[in-house]
């Protein structure tokens, strides 16, 4: 049970203990300092965050999507932004590269280049299938599309390939073993494409991707609850803070942290010492806590990035003493 | 295969299809007119959607959360509003209710309705356990509770219970039978209580509900995919556009809306004429259908609430003609 959050006016609310975020940063830092982490900002979405990660050094950043390219460089991080995924309408992205900033762009077809090129984008980096079945051109294919995207006045910066399908492969060296050949594809490649940049990787592989030169974690400054499945040095940072609204005398309580609240796709959240028995739009119901009306409770979500999609601002707390609140400025498309 | 919708610039985005909407009030209201229908705004979020609904007759909403009043009181959508969920500290309601607006909240605990009392709130519902283990008070207490909150000077406008384990029940006749039974309990405690207001229903029990004196329906406007295995007269007025970005030779496509545009606790989404793979954050990976990169498709989520609260705005249309742009301005709490 929490004491208190007081300072909080209205919950459900997105909690961030700061001590464990910022052990997981400097954790991430000691092993891959610099620019050998690009951190992910679609897992925490918030620019006063990707702050602190710049702070330690690592001043280039992944993205998902348009919008979180848009708000870093309105924030001042756009030195250096990877769109790690592929767009087919770049022309948002060419209007920041026309503002200063630089914006780079995954891509892995025909389409996909002609659009970097006709939209104002200048650099690239080819997408490579390295065994999850989403995008990433045939590893064979990759030459050909690097010299297309050059004919274009393109310039490749290198390759790109995430072995997202390992990222949660629970037993350590089995997964140390499968990314190892994973990424044999992504080197073979990358020697036939050229170019200085090899990124690729995540939390799960943030010490045995020996191939990246630039790591794109994110889940790992929050870490999520399904993560704690793999032997990782990471601390869960981020919680849903609810409020008992009901409780029930044949055995059940009721809090306001419902599925509006709490990503459900990797499992159901948890409570520490309850049983969650569902959750619905707007509550979640537990039982083995002793709880009255009122009382304030902590909810572990299983997966940080659609949970923290899900709401407007993320409170940094030191136990009951609220540092600051951030926006989530970085959701939507 | 969605030909255009060309004039919508970002995808994921949500259509709402407005002859499928149409069709979806006027059945409701042919049922339940005026008074007899409380449209729930938690499915929608969309005060344009709910003055669609004012303009049928249907003045009073339901709401789940404080954030939800307030919005409609802004759009003068404030002439009755229910709160129908347990709330703890309720002074964001009583300023409404001091700026002239009408807002009664369930209660089912001394606890709530002391909130309600000090937080400046005059109407309260008892909130009734009719055999979904959430909200509500035991049936027996219901009396005493009601007493009490009187004693708190507090209006008591009757009573209010959700049958919502029985919403999704498929077969028509068993869901009646179930529905009768669990509103019994209701109207037992209603003779006891006393008051004008039996609140409660919802779009699984729209005709089957005998006992409610208003129907707390949202989902019935734009329509669940997992209603779909219902035999219910509404049709599937909301998905999402997503453009194809990128298509592998082995087989598979991949489109721009993921989990954090789709709500998955029901189920995966659907794309017609195709075999959904899975979802990631930002990606629906898919087979079967003969796409191309630049393609735009109709993804239909299982769970219309917490899909429409991932996105900022509406897009009403007609086929491939947009009719407005609905800003989602109920989310948050």
């Amino acid at each position: 049970l929490l004491p208190g959050a007081s300072a909080i006016p209205v919950t459900p609310a997105l909690l961030v203990d700061n001590a464990a975020l910022e052990f997981n940063l400097t954790t991430m830092t000691s092993r891959r300092p610099g620019t050998a982490l690009r951190p992910h900002v679609k897992a925490t979405k918030s620019t006063d965050l990707a702050r602190r990660q710049a702070a330690l050094g690592h001043v280039g950043f992944t993205c998902a999507t348009p919008r979180e390219c848009e708000g870093l460089a309105a924030a001042g991080l756009g030195s250096d932004l990877l769109l790690a995924n592929q767009v087919v309408d770049c022309r948002r992205l060419g209007r920041l590269v026309d503002a200063g900033h630089r914006v780079t762009v995954a891509v892995d077809s025909e389409a996909t280049i002609e659009a970097a090129a006709s939209g104002g984008v200048r650099e690239v980096l080819i997408d490579v299938d390295v065994g999850m079945p989403r995008c990433g051109c045939e590893p064979d294919d990759a030459p050909r599309l690097a010299d297309l995207a050059r004919d274009k006045g393109l310039s490749v910066r290198g390759v790109m390939g995430y072995e997202g399908h390992l990222m949660h492969e629970a037993d350590t060296e089995t997964r140390r073993t499968k990314v190892a050949e994973s990424m044999e594809i992504l080197a073979t490649v990358h020697s036939n494409v050229g170019g200085d940049v090899v990124s690729g990787g995540g939390t799960g592989s943030w010490d045995n991707n020996e191939v990246v030169t630039e790591l794109q974690a994110g889940s790992y400054s929050l870490m999520d609850g399904d993560y704690g499945r793999l032997e990782l040095p990471f601390r869960r940072a981020l919680s849903v803070l609810a409020t008992v609204i009901s409780v029930n005398p044949k055995g059940w309580a009721v809090a306001d942290a419902g599925l509006k609240a709490l990503a459900l796709d990797s499992g159901p959240p948890t409570i520490d010492g309850a049983s969650v028995w569902f959750c619905s739009d707007e509550h979640i119901v537990f039982s083995g806590l002793d709880v009255r009306v009122g009382d304030r409770i902590q909810v572990w979500p299983m997966h940080v990035d659609p949970t923290v999609a899900k709401h407007e601002n993320l409170w940094l707390v030191d136990g009951d003493t609220v540092l600051d609140s951030w926006p989530v400025d970085l959701r939507g498309w």
